[in-house]
């Protein structure tokens, strides 16, 4: 027996899009494996939004977008429309929020989540804004949804650090987390190890189609930042904004050449994020740091992330992934979309 | 409110008395994060059993067995009892079963394992006979359980290799697994490259009290073949048993001299285990490897046990572990104790 899954989609960009593909190279996976049939009942971009309770097709609207179309243009799209809007309207049971991140009020993803778990949709989030500013509210306002709230995707994209740390590391008392968030600054790190100087492993990372024109979520750290304050609430247990991961520093003032100098004494310089408890509290920091060779995180080279969990009772657990472009991480919100109607209501 | 969860427990080994010691010591992790209190209804060895629904004490037990006593001759205790014949008594909720791998039938753990789905309680296997010998029975007659069924430990311990692959990689396709699941002998290449033969390697693992007395499910590869048989089953899909693994190859024919020739060559030596699709089937081995120095599975040093998956849409994601000691497994096991009673009845 197959169970439908209405799902809202919010944002096209480069992870909604992935997904629109995955619902159709995966819907014979979904059927036969997770008896689930996914129907697009609605989408929205910053063009205006289009719903349709009989369901959209993923594919045409994929080749719209590609072509320059948005969800407002789209054969019965509303301009216009906010993405709330459609969140309001939406017959959905579950709403997929990769909207852009916004860090300076987690809008419009984050009034689309309210929307959505108020009116009893499950929420999955490939954004961190929402998240980095409103946790504690989301997750209590989740407790009543019918399909609950996941953010897998949210941090390393497919590999699963949240449900990892929340699942898995069970019983624990995580002493120190570090990890290695963001592709983008670790390649242009490497790419400088290479030789170049810092804007010119930017320029190729641009040119590459890694680095965003704006690289400065990436290369300042506030990425990388966005994860940590995910970690620190979700799996650490302790509630945490931006303003508490002091400092956040990125990779911008590294040289070329003291890459080439510390490479000689065996170094290697990695953009880390820290939580480490001191006096029953974490202190939180986003740092480039030299590591020797033989660490851990120094081995996440090129486009890998990384995350090391030093535990009292299950050990030193080290993960890492190679993980390129935007399906993987569209990968992990089907993951979430598919565990999430997979678990009864609560 | 705390809910009380009544635990019977097989095996008073390393692993079943690191457990005893956790449920002293994360009582209040138990209760305050998770509202749970574990309460200890009935115990059994090879000695026999003893049953109490008012609870046991697991501090006491833990010492009497430690000071040379069993389960038979504990207080209340009824010599002579089986395993089996205790799970058909005891009133509790969920059954842990701990007790020494029996590479022929599974015994006396799978017998254990059916009295309890029988009877509606739930069963956290920390010994992977039952698995090997009958996953697809076990699986099955668990989904009418009120618990469920749950072996997270079984595979390095408390790296989350069974809940990732089940949870996480979900709708992937994973083309390749490779892994070194057995810290014993992996120790013992590491120490004969340190200078050495396998023969003192081998009894210096005894000295410490890494190797058994009898090391030969460790070294001649079968316990990796065990977990590779688990893996293929509830992570593949692939109904396998030990049969099917060919060739099991351990590392008692590896000499010093090739290791230090070899070394010179930037190789080294691991015992891997290999689940590769080839005609839509996986093919399934286990033997020794000679690594690059650069390859993840060469950095699993000394106590450490990994594993890599190639995925198609979720990229390569690599784990390892550095754990000692039952301390790690036995978590794994509390882990899924506290995972299956979270879990609503299905």
């Amino acid at each position: 027996m197959t169970h439908t899954v209405r799902v809202a989609l919010v944002g096209l960009g480069n992870v909604g899009r992935a997904l629109l593909d995955l619902m159709i190279s995966k819907a014979g996976t979904l059927r036969d494996q997770y008896g689930l049939e996914l129907v697009l009942t609605g989408a929205a971009d910053s063009s205006g939004a289009v719903l349709d309770a009989q369901g959209l097709a993923p594919g045409e609207l994929r080749a719209h977008k590609s072509s320059g179309g948005g969800a407002g243009n789209y054969r019965g799209g509303q301009a216009g429309m906010s993405a709330p809007q459609m969140v309001e309207l939406v017959a959905a049971d579950v709403l997929v929020e990769a909207a852009a991140v916004n860090l300076q009020n987690g809008q419009p993803g984050l009034d689309c989540a309210r929307a959505a778990l108020r009116r009893g949709i499950g929420v999955v989030l490939a954004d961190k804004g929402p998240l980095v500013h409103a946790f504690g509210e989301l997750t209590a306002a989740a407790k009543a949804a019918r399909f609950g709230l996941a953010y897998s995707a949210t941090v390393c994209g497919a590999l699963p650090v949240v449900n990892i740390g929340q699942r898995d590391l069970v019983a624990c008392d995580v002493r120190l987390v570090r990890g290695i968030f963001n592709s983008t600054s670790n390649s242009i790190l490497q790419a400088m190890a290479g030789g170049g100087s810092y804007e010119q492993a930017l320029r190729q990372a641009q040119l590459d189609g890694i680095a965003e024109a704006d690289p400065s979520l990436d290369v300042e750290g506030w990425d990388t930042a966005n994860k940590l304050v995910i970690i620190t609430n979700s799996i650490l247990g302790q509630p945490a904004t931006l303003a508490d991961v002091q400092p956040v520093v990125g990779i911008t003032k590294i040289s070329a050449a003291e890459i080439h100098e510390r490479a000689a004494l065996g170094q290697v310089v990695k953009l880390v994020a820290t939580a480490e408890r001191e006096n029953g509290r974490y202190a939180l920091s986003v740092q480039p740091e030299w590591l020797p060779l033989n660490e851990f995180l120094a081995g996440v080279t090129g486009w890998e992330m990384g995350i090391v969990f030093d535990t009292d009772i299950m050990g030193l657990q080290q993960f890492k992934v190679d993980e390129r472009g935007p399906v993987p991480t569209a990968a992990a919100v089907l993951r979430d979309v598919i565990n999430l109607a997979a678990k009864p209501a609560s």
